[in-house]
This record gives structure tokens, C-alpha cells and sequence, in this order.
């Protein structure tokens, strides 16, 4: 099967239809290759992740949900290195393309979910987001995309690399189809009441480029028209950096501890920054990791104190739009950590976020963000159903 | 081409033809892929290296040398990846047969080289050493090897890792040859006159396993009766650990200076454990470098007061024999450190160092060498060849 996005893993594209007269019945989907289908090596984007694993016998539990809702499975998509990559360039399997951007990233590790969603090879895609991974790329390439409550859905089936911070998310293009697939996996209707106050970070939009901002104030605004209400705030009164330094030091460190005894045991072939952040995360020391914890605990109270009842925040999801492809390391680590610093607060607290498409600077998509307090996953999905409704 | 003993690079096998009639008429040799032959692309051991390289049009000197003297190319070995290993288990190509012990590593980082020799696929070949490549497959698989004296050798053509310590050598199973070959590049005959005192290197029989050291003590017998007169002596008084301290941040941080604008810009796949070693060199600190090139300074001076003329010393090559394939990196590690503390004089002084084979450990090879002033290369050749007529 051709494949000209480069988005599937190479090999048969494996195929599942999806039990008829659900409530997805129709529509197609694919899943990146860190989560589990039954059958199928889940090759988690190296050759040598695989080897003395067994080939999964059941489903993840996520794709078991929308197989029975009617949704049909059309292959698996290619993910960053065991999940650790933020830019979509995959040395072994190649850069899927962003069909919003071609000469850009697609962003990652989700990227071959967004590249086979935004290039309309099926309706919508199974991500996972630890630090980004499904935030990043729609922003990148211009869809819906949502990172869940941390802990809300069930994990069972799909390649952990930090727990603590683990989600699994979904892209579309379409809002009505982002929703309904949030209906059948959050296991409750969309609400039709919406929340009433929206707070702007702006420490955030002070983050991204001045174009970048500038792009998404028209979205910021019919925002704030639909709910009602709009303020200010700062979201990290610490420093988005402080928040990001933090989570770099606690994420590496768990995704450490997940992947030492593989390391150990297959000295695996992997990209050469892919390897660097493993290494360099051996290096942090217990103190670092004390200091973080504590930033932690007062980033999720800053977040409780942001997000009372009927209340989300908005910031850009990147700073800047998809960068090009094929850029050396010592310029792209600069951008992965400036990313960074706008997407950790998700990892760090564990609250939702949805990626609203709909600016672009120079022609290349950047997506607006709404966060929400822990559990009201179904209250954002309702915003981007109505945002885009209000939209047409 | 058939290669039972994966001893050569994947792909169409080289051969040249030697000019007829010279010193080396009728001999074959191989050359690891580190050393250039004119219209092959030199592999280094990655599929990443190549990229953006020329294909050289020239050989090595080292190369041309040989084949104007008569000896005939018959293939490209595998090596340690960009010459960055020293047990010879390359994750790309795959670990080369050791002839000896088929259960173990051969070595490297000139793995494919000394396989080639001990399979008897050829008469000699060529390898490079810059912490110990040469020497240890020599001792590992039973093979005479020399580290020639740093600099004598001219090294174009042959790909850099860190100049100061780069030599470029050869292995042979038989001691004429072997000394042949240095009578051509060195371009002068061995002398008939051996050196007369031979100094044991006392604290490095004290870190072999004692089984070696035992099983190298009948060789230091035959060796101390041809020379004529023997004394026991400290070869580090700071501790060989000092030493192979020094070399590591001295060696690592050069090869790091080498690497690190392809690292930039090709993000290349390498094993783990060789990203590894790339990425703890960006940790060293310029004051760990000024005081690792003091201890340089105090090591080459012992090395001149220890080495006066007449003088050699002998040591174990390695302080074990083999390593089983496939061990765990946390336990190849701890192998890899102890071995560097018997070889990493070679990098840090410049001395030429010879491999004489001939005791075992349990059926598996282990190795005596012979250190020289600098520039006794030919001297060290000759007492090879003494000492294996003395063993006939």
C-alpha cells in the first residue's frame, strides 16, 4: 500500500473493522505504534525496541473502545523513538510529512497520527502526550488534538515511558468527530453548557513569537466572546521555566528508570539526541529531583487556585510554527526546550488540554490551547465543537 | 562471498592485486573500514557515517605502501563503530567470529581484522589503535599486533578519532610476517641486535586476573632468557588507574572534538552504548583536561626514565581473556574501564607496544606484550620473531 505521507510504519498495513451500528460507526482511524493491537509487534519507532517482546494478544484498551463503537482501525502510525522526540524526525523510519507545511516537522512523537489525519488518510488518530506528543504536532499541522486528564483514561496496552505524566489523546479534523470520540472514551455526552470565564496566560503569549501571538489574537477574542468573560493572568508565577525545568527533571528521570533495564540488556541502536537526553538524565542528582517534586505540588496548586468552576485558560500551544526539517541539533534542542516551556504544565499537573487550529503565520498552522481543571475533559471538547460551529 | 566468519563489511567484497615482485609477494591482507581504499566508500562501522562523504580517490598511504610492496587487498573489515568500542560487538553489522573462542567477542575496535587473520582468511591486516583497538583483538584472539610509536606511521587516508593518540597497525598470525610487514612500512630491516633488559611491570600483573598472570609467567621466563637480564618495576607509580583516567578525558574528549559537528547535523544512529561515551565526554571540564595533560606529562617522562636504551617492558595485554557475546552494558562497562588501565599507556605516552600470543586461560587466548622506546618499533618486531623461533 502506497503510503506518501510517509505516516505508517513501514511493512502490510494492518486493517480491523469496527463492530457496525456504534457510535462511530464509519468512521476510520489509525494508531500510533506504541499502542497495542492484538496481533501486531508494537514497534514503538525502533527496530530494536521489539526484540524478546511478545506480540500483544489483546487490543489497548483504548482501541478496544472505539473498535465496539464502530470506528475501523486502517494501520499504525509512526511514532519518535520509544516515544522520545518532540519534532517527528525518526532516523529509522523517516520524518512523516506535515501536508500543512511540507518542508516542515510534523511535530512528534505522534507524528505519523497527525500527518495520516491532516493528510485525510482516515477521520481521526490515537496519540499518546507525555510531554507534548499530541499537543505539538496539531498544533504543527493544524488539527484538533487533546491531551486528557492525566489518569482519566484507562492506559492498559500502550508503551509507558513516564507514568507519572503518560496520556493518551486523540487527533481530527473535524470538531464533531473530535467530540464524538471524546462521547465514547470519556464514556459521557459533550455538555452543552460551557464554561463561563476565560483566563488569557500571559506569560505564555510573552513566550511565543510576536507573530505567533499576533496570529492567535482573533481567536483569543472570539473565545472570550463565547464564553462570556475573559482576564489576565499570569499561569507560572515562578516562570513557565522554572515549570519546565522542573518537568524535565522528573520526566527524564521516570523515563529513564523505564527504559535502563532495555538499554542494559540490547545497547539498542537509536538516534544519537535520543540517546543524549537518557544519558544526561542519569546525571540528575536526587537533589534535583527533590526540588522538582516540590515544584510540582505549587504548580498544581497555582493550577487548582487558575481553574476554579467554569473557568479555562488559553496560551499558545507552541511558541512558533512547525520549524523545517532536517535542522542540526544544536539549533533544534534550543527550540525543543523554548517548546517546552509552553507544554509542561500538562505532564506537571495532569490537567486537560485541547489544541484549537485555526491561525497560521506565513501560511504554516499554530494552534490555540484550552486548559481545564482535572476531569473536565468533555467541558473543552464542547468548546471546540461550539468554537468551530461559531466559526462557520 | 561467503564470510563464516562475519569478519567482513556487507556488500561486494574488494579486491586489489599487490604489484608483483616486491617484499610482500604473494601475501593478502585486509583493512578495517576505518582506512580508505581508493573508489570504495570507508563505512566506519555505521550506516550513518558515509552520508555526505566523498568516496575517497586515493588510498591511505598505509595501503599503497603495501600494495607497492606486493601484498594483495582482499576485503574491508567490520570495526567498532567509528571506531568507538573496544569488545568488537557493532549493532549494525553485527560481532565478527573470534577463531579462538566462538562463544566470545573478538575485540575491537579492529574486530573484523583480527577475525579475518585468525579465520585465515588472509596473511595480515590492518587495524588502527588509539586506546587499545589493536591490542586487545591481538590478545583476545591469539594473534600478534602492534601499536606502532604515534606519529611514525603516516595516517592519511585513514579516518581520525583523536589525534594525539591515533596509530594505525596490523595483526598476523605468524612472526615472520608480521615482521615483514613492519620492515616495509618502517622502511628499514629488524635489527639483529635485541634489546638486553627486560623490566615486568609489576602492578599491572597485579590487576590481570590471577589465572593470567599465571598463565603468562612461563612467557615472561622465555622472554627475560632471551633478553639476558630482567628487574621487576612499577610502571605507574601513580597508579595505572591515574593513568587511564587521564587518557579517558584526554582521548574522549578529543574524539567528542572529532564527532561532534557530524553528531550536529546528521543525528546519527549509533548503539547506546557509544552515544553514551560521546555524551559523558561533553561533561568533561577544561580543569579535568589541564590536569589530565599534567598526569600526560609525568606518564611520558616515566615512560622515559623506565625505557633506556636496550629496555623493554612487559605486561598482560588484557587483564582477562575474551568476554563472553552479549553481556549486559552495566557489566561490559566495568570490564571495558579495567582493560583501559593496561592499554591506555599507549594513547597517553606514544610508546610502540607489541602483542606476542601464546598462553591461554582455559583454552582461551591471552596475550604478552612488549613495550619500546619511542621509535623501537622494529626492535619489538624482531624480538617477536626471536621469540617464536625460540618457541619452534
Amino acid at each position: 500500500m502506497t503510503d506518501p505521507l510517509n505516516a505508517f510504519v513501514p511493512g502490510p498495513r494492518c486493517a480491523i473493522a469496527g463492530r457496525p451500528g456504534g457510535a462511530l460507526d464509519g468512521l476510520s482511524f489509525a494508531v500510533k505504534d506504541l499502542i497495542d493491537i492484538a496481533g501486531i509487534p508494537t514497534g514503538g519507532g525502533t527496530p530494536d525496541w521489539p526484540t524478546g517482546r511478545t506480540i500483544p494478544a489483546e487490543h489497548a484498551w483504548v482501541v478496544a473502545q472505539l473498535l465496539a463503537a464502530g470506528a475501523s482501525v486502517i494501520g499504525k502510525t509512526i511514532t519518535d523513538e520509544v516515544s522520545l522526540g518532540i519534532l517527528g524526525e525518526n532516523a529509522h523510519d523517516g520524518t512523516p510529512l506535515n501536508p500543512a507545511a511540507p518542508d516542515r516537522v510534523p511535530g512528534g512523537s505522534s507524528s505519523g497520527s497527525a500527518s495520516a489525519v491532516a493528510g485525510e488518510a482516515c477521520d481521526f488518530a490515537l496519540g499518546t502526550d507525555t510531554g507534548g506528543s499530541v499537543r505539538v504536532p496539531a498544533s504543527f499541522c493544524g488539527l484538533y488534538g487533546i491531551r486528557p486528564t492525566h489518569g482519566r483514561l484507562d492506559f492498559t496496552g500502550i508503551t509507558v515511558q513516564a507514568p507519572d505524566s503518560d496520556t493518551v489523546g486523540w487527533f481530527a479534523r473535524d470538531a464533531g468527530i473530535f467530540a464524538r470520540v471524546g462521547a465514547v472514551l470519556f464514556g459521557a455526552p459533550c455538555p452543552s453548557k460551557l464554561p463561563t470565564k476565560l483566563i488569557i496566560a500571559t506569560d505564555a503569549f510573552g513566550l511565543a513569537d510576536p507573530a505567533v501571538a499576533a496570529a492567535l489574537q482573533p481567536m483569543v477574542h472570539r473565545l472570550a466572546a463565547l464564553l462570556g468573560h475573559s482576564a489576565e493572568r499570569i499561569l507560572a508565577p515562578p516562570g513557565l521555566t522554572a515549570w519546565q525545568g522542573a518537568q524535565r527533571v522528573l520526566q527524564s528521570s521516570q523515563s529513564l528508570q523505564t527504559f535502563a533495564p532495555w538499554l542494559d540488556r540490547q545497547n539498542p541502536r537509536l538516534a544519537f539526541n535520543v540517546a543524549r537526553g537518557l544519558v544526561l538524565a542519569s546525571q540528575i542528582t536526587d537533589a534535583d529531583r527533590t526540588r522538582s517534586a516540590l515544584i510540582r505540588l505549587e504548580a498544581r496548586a497555582r493550577m487548582r487556585h487558575l481553574l476554579q468552576p467554569g473557568t479555562v485558560i488559553c496560551l499558545p500551544t507552541t511558541p512558533f510554527p512547525a520549524p523545517l526539517r532536517g535542522l542540526p541539533l544544536s539549533t533544534l534542542n534550543v527550540l525543543r526546550e523554548r517548546m517546552s516551556c509552553l507544554t509542561s504544565h500538562g505532564g506537571l499537573t495532569g490537567v486537560p488540554q485541547v489544541n484549537l487550529p485555526g491561525a497560521t503565520v506565513d501560511g504554516t498552522p499554530v494552534g490555540l490551547s484550552i486548559i481545564g481543571a482535572p476531569g473536565t475533559d468533555l467541558e473543552l471538547l464542547a468548546i471546540a465543537r461550539n468554537f468551530a460551529g461559531q466559526a462557520l
